[in-house]
């Protein structure tokens, strides 16, 4: 960014000169101080910046953020550059908002006074606060109805399925799927909001929200260096997750490699399993604490698996009590556990929530689940699908939205999200 | 509290001796440790505890948490003793989660472990993270369809309306009205969100959640030590609010004194104005920023009056530019200006609230409007009536949910919330 561009969206701006002094001069010094004195300190506050640049996108295996906004869009762009401007756009406005500076040359206030802010300026006093963004592409933005809209139909990657119809899904056709994701990470709810809704303002005329999930509470750690957190049936999860220090577990369980030619522009990427579950918290609440623990598998204090230890001891399926398994073999953690599933792992960074109530009298509330695998074909399908038919815990579980969507891979600068696949 | 339940709750649990027993003694000592540091750490966070006992409630004058959850309910209980146990139960349960302790004598994995636990847990690891639960009646609480339901009908404060309908409403059904309000704020969503959801569940059987919305970034600011924050659209929202160090205002404003005798219970009371009012930010955010500017009466970036100086500056609506007054007398500073409304001033206390989309590519996104008034006659119904008539802002707002509640004063330890009204 040049010094001009740096100082007319940062600096004493002209709008605030021509403001003051249209109103005869009052207060020039106040506000002109004033004004310099946030721009500089957003600019500055480098302390809770997460890099947009990398070699994979950041809001992955960056350290989870307690706040989320995600939405997912359908594309109304009709042609390939209409779509490849709007993701040069995006990815513009998604270095400045991760940076903690506001979105074009002239932000929220200093631009002309008969046009649209750039802006719509409800994070201009916030600091970065950890924001991240992170992108994704659908299925149907490949291939839709047939039809080859952008001219990648053949750059599908084979892993880009439909996901199957899980037993029990009661899917909602405006809480799933989607042309394009953006998941937005930060530990200030309304940084993450504004990003969301400025990419959607953006988006005006080549895209439109389809579907868009608040969270406020993260479901895992994605660091050694977090807690465990809990859900909303109380419990520590995540414990097992897969963390950032995990280099060789990541290369294996998370990021894409070695692909066909035809999906290499995929490498350094991942995929992203989004599914909104609604949990039946009024009757989990009636149940008792022998069943909350039998159907998790570890304790509601602790976080031990039943087989004993602490929160990080490995369970032990064989361990006998004097019914049968300590840990129940149709448990949560027993049909989660890598020992089950082939071995595989995923990267959960999925958030809590809770969207009001239902009409019925009870909170909609539960678990906005996101989790980025290197292929949905090992490392979600078989283990939903066992979970869905025989999990304890599906029985207090609703799916009520789903998506997936491949992840590309990050980007330098001067690039742009996608290049990869529509080319720079 | 006696000692022994004290430590029956918070100590070192006979469960946690039980389970890590039972596993076959592996790990006691981390086990026990581990619950202990948790324990004490909760019990001890009075550095971020809003007392609960008080003249007044909690969470009116309070400095403006950053998280919100508010829900209403419909009393289902039949009986005036059933309707007075659930308000001595919910006083309790609020008396312990505002401390940072959980509920009940056992709390979330402490009980019989064939009982349901006392408190659903997701709040464990956390803090008091200064929340505050404050509680209201409404009109229907008195008198529903004739009926005097729980013999208080002659005790119905004359201020305690029925909202007239505004110009411009389009309220829902199931995002309005209400027996009883439970208002949840606190600097971390997991812990206003647990306050009400337990509420909502040792209500089971007598009062049911009618609705309930969330908020993440408070709209006004009740301390001067507190910046004044941005609503949706992107301005400093709330700047002339009635501050907790307006002592002698708050009296004429906020607290009630003084009543009839059949309204006395309601003496160091005031009631609570909900609306649920939804922003067109997609239609806002294609305006000019002179349209803003001149809508709204302040600059977008100081929020200091169009008359000019900063944001503290009071507003010289008589101030003329080269086409009529600078701030316009529409504008929606002025339509709320004591000056234009008998001198009236509110406390608001409102939250942004970003619900997901509406199905048709928009972010349904506004402002949880709440606000603390000693006569909604007098201090709010004047107002919403000419604003909804005139206020430039109102053609990119439509408020879709509404409630008026009385909040009856606060209580001493031993008493419970509502005894005024109901006799201890």
């Amino acid at each position: 960014m040049s010094p001009e561009k740096e100082r007319g969206s940062k600096g004493l701006s002209r709008r605030g000169l021509f403001t003051a002094a249209g109103a005869g001069g009052l207060g020039l010094a106040a506000g002109a101080a004033g004004a310099f004195a946030v721009d500089r300190e957003r600019g500055r506050s480098t302390d809770d910046v997460v890099p947009f640049h990398g070699t994979h996108q950041a809001g992955i295996t960056t350290e989870a953020q307690d706040r989320m906004h995600t939405a997912a869009f359908d594309v109304t762009a009709s042609t390939r550059a209409s779509l490849v401007s709007l993701l040069r756009d995006w990815t513009r406005a998604a270095e400045a908002m991760t940076a903690g500076l506001e979105i074009g040359e002239t932000g929220a206030a200093d631009g002309a006074y008969d046009s649209p802010p750039e802006d719509t300026g409800e994070a201009q006093d916030l600091h970065a606060s950890h924001l991240s963004v992170t992108f994704g592409f659908g299925r149907t933005l490949f291939e839709k109805d047939g039809a080859d809209r952008f001219g990648i139909a053949d750059k599908l990657p084979a892993a880009l399925i439909d996901l199957p119809l899980f037993s029990g899904d009661a899917l909602e056709e405006n809480r799933s799927g989607g042309d394009l994701i953006v998941q937005a990470c930060a530990d200030d709810p309304q940084v993450a909001v504004h990003a969301v809704r400025n990419l959607a303002r953006i988006a005006f005329g080549r895209a439109r929200v389809r579907w868009s999930q608040t969270g406020f509470g993260r479901t895992a750690s994605t660091s050694t260096a977090q807690v465990t957190p809990r859900n909303l049936f109380g419990f520590k999860d995540g414990t097992s997750n897969l963390k950032l220090q995990d280099g060789a577990q990541l290369e294996e369980h998370v990021w894409v490699s070695g692909s066909p030619a035809s999906e290499s522009w995929l490498d350094g990427g991942t995929y992203l399993v989004f599914r909104r579950i609604r949990m039946h918290i009024e009757t989990w609440d009636r149940t008792t604490l022998r069943e909350q623990e039998a159907v998790t598998g570890r304790t509601k204090r602790e976080g031990a698996p039943l087989s004993g230890g602490e929160e990080f001891t490995a369970p032990d399926f064989g361990l006998q009590g004097r019914s049968g398994p300590l840990i129940d073999p149709a448990s949560h953690l027993a049909l989660a556990h890598p020992d089950h599933n082939n071995g595989v792992r995923m990267l959960r960074r999925g958030y809590n929530y809770v969207d009001g109530s239902d009409g019925l009298g009870r909170l909609d509330a539960g678990q906005a689940f996101i989790a980025f695998v290197v292929d949905p074909r090992t490392h979600y399908v078989p283990m939903q699908s066992a979970m869905s038919k025989s999990d304890l815990l599906a029985e207090y579980l609703r799916h009520t939205g789903s998506g997936l969507f491949a992840v590309p891979p990050g980007i330098e600068a001067g690039g742009y999200i996608g290049d990869t696949l529509f080319g720079s």
